[in-house]
């Protein structure tokens, strides 16, 4: 190819992708199923009603359909802020001296900042579809509820997010975002419900965790006539919405003819993740081409690359169904130094079975690795990224000095999953000198890995 | 036309604009020259050359060429977030149910969240080219800060910046970026310079000014070797690097044959507003072309609407040329309830030329409806605009439902100048039912107009 690459290659809105992309229906080995925790027999749709919507449901154990329709709705809200750009990173390959040719996909582009909004507005669509009133949800950092609330504001859907307290308070701007488009946003552990209460009571002045927030939004969900309760990462059903990230990034690549030699991303449930590689792990599984894949975890929250792949609880709570995964235990939490998201203790089953399978790689990285790469990427290309999606820099970077050292002219693309408007304090504490390393000990997890259930092999 | 108008009209890269317009050059009645504050002679290159680059200098002061080359490196900065898209509000028309067509420039897809990068990439070029160290700068809200960092980050090119103490504290996010992006930030007054140290002596406790700002930046970079002041808005050279905007946007509106009835774009400095319209403007003065072009202030700040046209200090410190402009005089300051930019007392002595001849309307807008408009407008286009481009937000929609109610089918276009993500504190106010609007007595105004320098008629 003689065409000349631009900086940012944008796709037609007609080449927006009218289906999503369902990898497991190409995977020899699919990914274990949901297991009901009370019987330990697999969830049916009809198991899976009373929480989530029923197309929804029908997505999550859908095995079999490896293309499933975009209603023309969300591809009409996609529109709004995809094709998202693949941009090819001239200044910062100038900056490596590197022969390499690297590429992001930058899903920032949205007032979600984040990749969030692809499954949010999926999610709440078939909500509105089924008839509903409402959501509701949960969020740590603010990513997903902000998406989540976007995408209500936009259908007309009650939204109702389970804020983690202490996010709530130190992170205000987020909290407002979500109320400027109409969701109600609570601290949790709040009164409004029994397990909030009783959290409230036995623990005074908590500040909250994840697995309690999750725990309240579910108890709203059920207890309200016409609402269900929604999920931003670790469902199939996510990774499914999310792949119109790697299907763009395929037909922007297809189009200059460029052959990517490595694919990276960060992983913290894995929902960005997934939906940029499903596509390109498609092909491996067709035997149609080779890709090395690179999961990026922090040292800090390493499910892949020291967790057990074993049946887990998806919350803390122990009210979700079970995930075959590879997991730290549910009762896991990395150091409060820890920055950003990535906090998951557990791994979304696809990536959790392709990564057993030897399809794709894993790798951590340390925060101030990451942070020095962040900083040195927002003054190049000029994006502030999100300190989850600069663990995906880091490795690209890293990879593109290993091309200077041996000349290797390499394809690198990573996910560009965000920007980091509102992480600046952990910005701040970066910029001060003021931020430590963190890797949790052996001991640590084998800990956390005893109060996992004891289900299967 | 039959071709069907996306969502986003995004220009290929080979389609950025090569020149900036010059819309003096066509200009019957050309602004009135800046005078120096001491002879009251109009100030030349020489003048301006202590404390502005040379080839800024000489830009100021240019009005004979219509066409000024943009340098191939300030080019291929651009291209890492420009062509900016021009989209149409496909959603706003739904819900506004109107039969006119809206578009909106969209300046808020990079990290600055303004198109202030447009004349900081300009500004801290031409320093670089002259062998510069670096440059000085004052910042109140922090958006043209943020956008000198990224420019001298990219340059590597020191930058410092005097940020009104009160943001300082209060908008720590956007002091962190410009630190990350190496930029030097000193709340203002500090105990740098004479100015700071002696207000400082005077107002114990002064939570600062923009005049004061200026003033320690002025200081900073005349007493600095290899060091020059640059400035965000105002400035003829800064709506020159502005042109981008409305260059792009005719581009835009030719591929698909759209002729707007209507230009509106919110006025502070009027940078953006400037930008926007100068190439219509250029149309209108050549005969090719007539639009109804608005100018939107706030009702709190309005130099156009409410101003004297006269020569005023451009500073409250007094130290800066004299310019002829549309002015409530250099010791005006908003109310503090105000929120966002919008704040200057007078107005760029090209739109003011332009005001005064007719060629452009002015309204005023208060602060509550500005927010109405900004809430509902991020409900259904997904963007959280700033509260600066929610100025022409609300505007923009009061005229499309004038058209609902007569059924013409105008065609607007207005400027979204920027996104709100660091204004969470005004959307809080807004979402907490606590913003009320301020408008100046007459009586007030007469008493800062009393203040203006006695020159010329």
């Amino acid at each position: 190819m003689t065409r000349e690459i631009p900086y940012k290659i944008y796709l037609e809105e007609s080449e927006l992708p009218r289906h999503w992309y369902n990898v497991r229906a190409h995977m020899a080995n699919k990914p274990a199923p949901l297991l009901n925790p009370a019987t330990l027999e697999p969830m049916s749709v009809k198991d899976l009603e009373p929480v989530f919507c029923t197309e929804l449901a029908k997505q999550e154990l859908d095995e079999t359909n490896p293309w499933i329709e975009i209603p023309e709705e969300i591809r009409n809200f996609y529109k709004m802020y995809r094709p998202a750009p693949l941009v090819r990173a001239y200044c910062l390959e100038k900056e490596l001296d590197t022969p390499a040719k690297i590429y992001y996909k930058f899903e920032g582009n949205n007032t979600s900042g984040s990749h969030k909004l692809n499954s949010a507005i999926a999610q709440a669509y078939y909500a509105k579809k089924q008839g509903l009133k409402g959501v509701t949800t949960e969020t740590g950092a603010g990513q997903w509820g902000t998406a989540l609330s976007m995408a209500c504001a936009y259908l007309d859907l009650d939204c109702q997010v389970y804020m983690v307290k202490v996010s709530y308070e130190q992170k205000p701007f987020r909290r407002e975002v979500m109320r400027t488009y109409g969701a109600k946003v609570t601290p949790s552990p709040s009164m409004d419900t029994e397990v909030g209460r009783k959290i409230n009571a036995e623990f005074p002045g908590t500040t909250g965790s994840l697995g309690c927030a999750i725990s309240e939004a579910v108890e709203a969900a059920t207890g309200q006539e016409g609402y269900r309760y929604v999920l931003g990462s670790v469902l199939s059903q996510v990774l499914l919405h999310q792949t119109v990230i790697g299907l763009e990034t395929q037909t922007a690549l297809d189009k200059y003819g460029i052959r990517p030699d490595m694919i990276i991303g960060c992983a913290g449930g894995g929902s960005n993740l997934g939906g940029l590689i499903s596509p390109f792990v498609g092909e491996k599984l067709r035997g149609e081409a080779d890709y090395q894949i690179i999961a990026v975890e922090p040292a800090s929250c390493p499910s892949l690359t020291r967790g057990k792949f074993a049946y887990d609880f998806c919350d803390t709570g122990k009210v979700c169904p079970l995930a075959k995964m590879y997991t730290l235990g549910s009762g896991f939490i990395p150091s409060a130094n820890h920055a950003g998201g990535l906090r998951y203790h557990g791994m979304s089953s696809i990536i959790s079975q392709l990564y057993h399978d030897g399809l794709i790689e894993a790798v951590t990285v340390e925060q101030t690795a990451v942070f020095e790469a962040a900083q040195k990427f927002a003054r190049v290309e000029g994006i502030l990224p999100a300190p989850e999606s600069s663990h995906a820099i880091r490795v690209a970077m890293d990879e593109a000095v290993k091309c200077r050292e041996t000349g290797e002219e390499k394809t690198i693309v990573f996910g560009l999953t965000g920007t980091g408007y509102f992480d600046m304090v952990a910005y701040q504490k970066f910029n001060d000198g003021e931020m430590a390393d963190y890797i949790p000990t052996d001991a640590e997890l084998e800990k956390s890995f005893a109060d996992m259930p004891k289900v299967g092999k």
